[in-house]
């Protein structure tokens, strides 16, 4: 999870133009985007299309990224928790441009106005350069419900809420895979080239990410009849994504990645079946990356123990951390659970938490508003 | 793949007991055995079981392991190649013990016709142990299917066939995943404790191994109603098990980790997904194993790239070499990759190689014949 710090030089909120060059080049852009396994060639439309709404609000849920032995590959949404983003179409923006008008929610302070410097903005811009649009101006208002550097995915949740809210207003010429590719542009800048929170963020339930060059996402459908519940628990400590990644080891045993990778797979099939007790066996196993970063929250090792011994499928650290992620598929067991985690952050951790069940996403962001012109 | 060498020390056939201490304990047997993702515990039958056959006649397949990015955790068996164990109850054979009175095929100078050294004959003697036998001798004929040393599981077809025959001349008690068990005290003998061939040699299909201690095996079901075939191309070149895994690399860079666990992440998704694309581009973007194996065998890179030239969905090395697999969907277009793999083998490695395209086998090792008492 990355954050989204005010830089100290730029306290004003300043507009943005999408793209220079892009503005200048009439003639069609072709975006060449094998973003699933099949190859897909994406023709966008030759012409700047018009916005379809007044204005918008879209919401982009909570990610959970890693998942143990899913390190840097793997994601998957978690409902009822995420960022919103409102955007209309403001004559009082200089066409072609996007302003930051109002920031809301828990962790405002620490956010930028500047689009540049902002999630939201960023994506948005993003998505505004690759619809090429020069003659509408857009204001944009971001709710944050998700707090930073939580290991839920913050900055892609807003990334996420932004993409889908521009391409909405303009009719969603844009495909899922492209919108990620604009979520990424986000990532880069605050956290890392990584789509293993954007990428559920935008299109939901879990995603592996098969690789970057060119892009390629694969949706892992978790089966729509089996119920799957997430307890998040978060405490109240700051696990910063550059120290949890300076934790890692640069190299790794053979006998490790291996298990890693059986695991991995393992992981997926479990994903693909549905089967919950391989989905929590195999979640729970990293040898690589949750015992380096876990002695560096403290209490995780006992938080873990005590989810399993609850009852929970199983319990590793949720993206960078600091929030712990069972999986349970009962959201009164769910609850229990979630206590008993909360009890054990502040026994062996001496750390307060708040703990939260939420189901698996399976939607991705999403438009839950819209006026029309 | 292993080679059961003849010890120069030991060159008659002689016959074993299978364990001094489980034939002189009287009392019944408790096998846990935790082998499938839910746990398991298995209860032996406490009585030593009568034969329910004078003779029976087991084939187990060839098997392709590794494949790519499942180095070492994932293998699956091909049909129409493979081993054949026949097996009788002789009573000139001392109760209790077993006697290997013929092997035949194409590679027997090298095979040791005591039991302790050869493949079927452990694997017998571990099924024998594990039914309590101690009444009956029996009497195993190994007839060689598979080349020694060509990265298709001769060692694990022969100790799968081996111990498919003696449990179903007893009356079949013991369930698949026990018997992969038995095929790893061969496979450990012969090649190292790797189950990813004699797992799917007695399984069929794909098999993924989760664990060893308690060993847990996971089919992967590619699905029914989807083809896949096997493009099996062995040169005449030997690559010694033990020389392949000493090319391999101790350590592992991180971003080389997270690119093959993301890889056997979608190579189990394809798997289940049936998805002969997905499957051919994960299996051949293996960046740890293939990239130092390959090089030791002459071709292997031109072959690859003229597998895939030729429409191939994907290609790789099978197990640790030499032959190579490729993955396709139909047959005839099967043949003809093969025919260019075998030319690219002559040009580039210049060695002389044979082809076959083998569909899944799905099935694992079984009887193929049996005569009643």
């Amino acid at each position: 999870m990355a954050i989204c710090y005010n830089p100290p030089s730029l306290v004003k909120p300043i507009v943005v133009r999408p793209s220079t060059s892009l503005s200048s080049t009439p003639k069609p852009n072709y975006f060449r985007c094998n973003l699933s396994f099949p190859s897909t060639t994406i023709h966008l439309p030759v012409s700047e299309p018009e916005p379809v709404f007044a204005s918008v609000k879209a919401f982009a849920p909570a990610t959970v990224a890693n998942l143990g032995p899913g390190f840097d590959f793997l994601g998957c949404a978690v409902d009822g928790l995420g960022d919103f983003v409102s955007l209309s179409v403001d004559s009082s923006v200089h066409p072609g441009q996007i302003s930051i008008s109002q920031i809301s929610g828990d962790p405002t302070s620490k956010l930028s106005r500047n689009p540049l410097w902002n999630c939201a903005g960023i994506a948005a811009i993003e998505v505004m350069k690759m619809l090429g649009i020069r003659s509408v101006g857009l204001s944009l208002s971001l709710e944050k419900g998700l707090p930073l550097g939580s290991g839920l995915g913050s900055s892609a949740a807003s990334a996420a809420a932004a993409a889908v809210a521009v391409n909405e207003i303009f009719g969603g010429k844009l495909g899922s895979e492209q919108l990620v590719l604009a979520g990424l542009k986000s990532e880069e800048k605050v956290s890392g080239y990584h789509a293993d929170n954007v990428g559920p963020a935008i299109m939901g339930g879990f995603v592996l990410i098969g690789n970057y060059e060119p892009l390629e996402l694969k949706r892992l459908i978790f089966p729509k009849e089996k119920e799957l519940y997430f307890v998040l628990v978060t405490p109240e400590f700051e696990a910063p994504t550059k120290k949890m990644r300076a934790a890692l080891p640069l190299e790794i045993g053979m006998a490790h990645h291996v298990w890693n990778c059986s695991q991995a797979g393992a992981l997926v099939a479990a994903v693909l079946e549905g089967d919950l007790v391989g989905l929590g066996k195999a979640l729970s196993r990293d040898k690589i990356v949750e015992p380096r970063r876990a002695p560096l929250i403290p209490g995780m090792e006992a938080v873990k123990k005590a989810a399993i011994e609850a009852g929970a499928f199983g319990c590793t650290i949720s993206g960078a951390g600091p929030t712990a992620v069972a999986v349970i598929d009962c959201k009164e067991r769910g609850e229990m659970i979630g206590e008993k985690m909360v009890e054990a952050f502040w026994n062996e951790g001496k750390l307060k938490s708040v703990a939260a069940v939420r189901r698996l996403d399976r939607v991705g962001a999403r438009l839950v508003d819209s006026n029309p012109r």
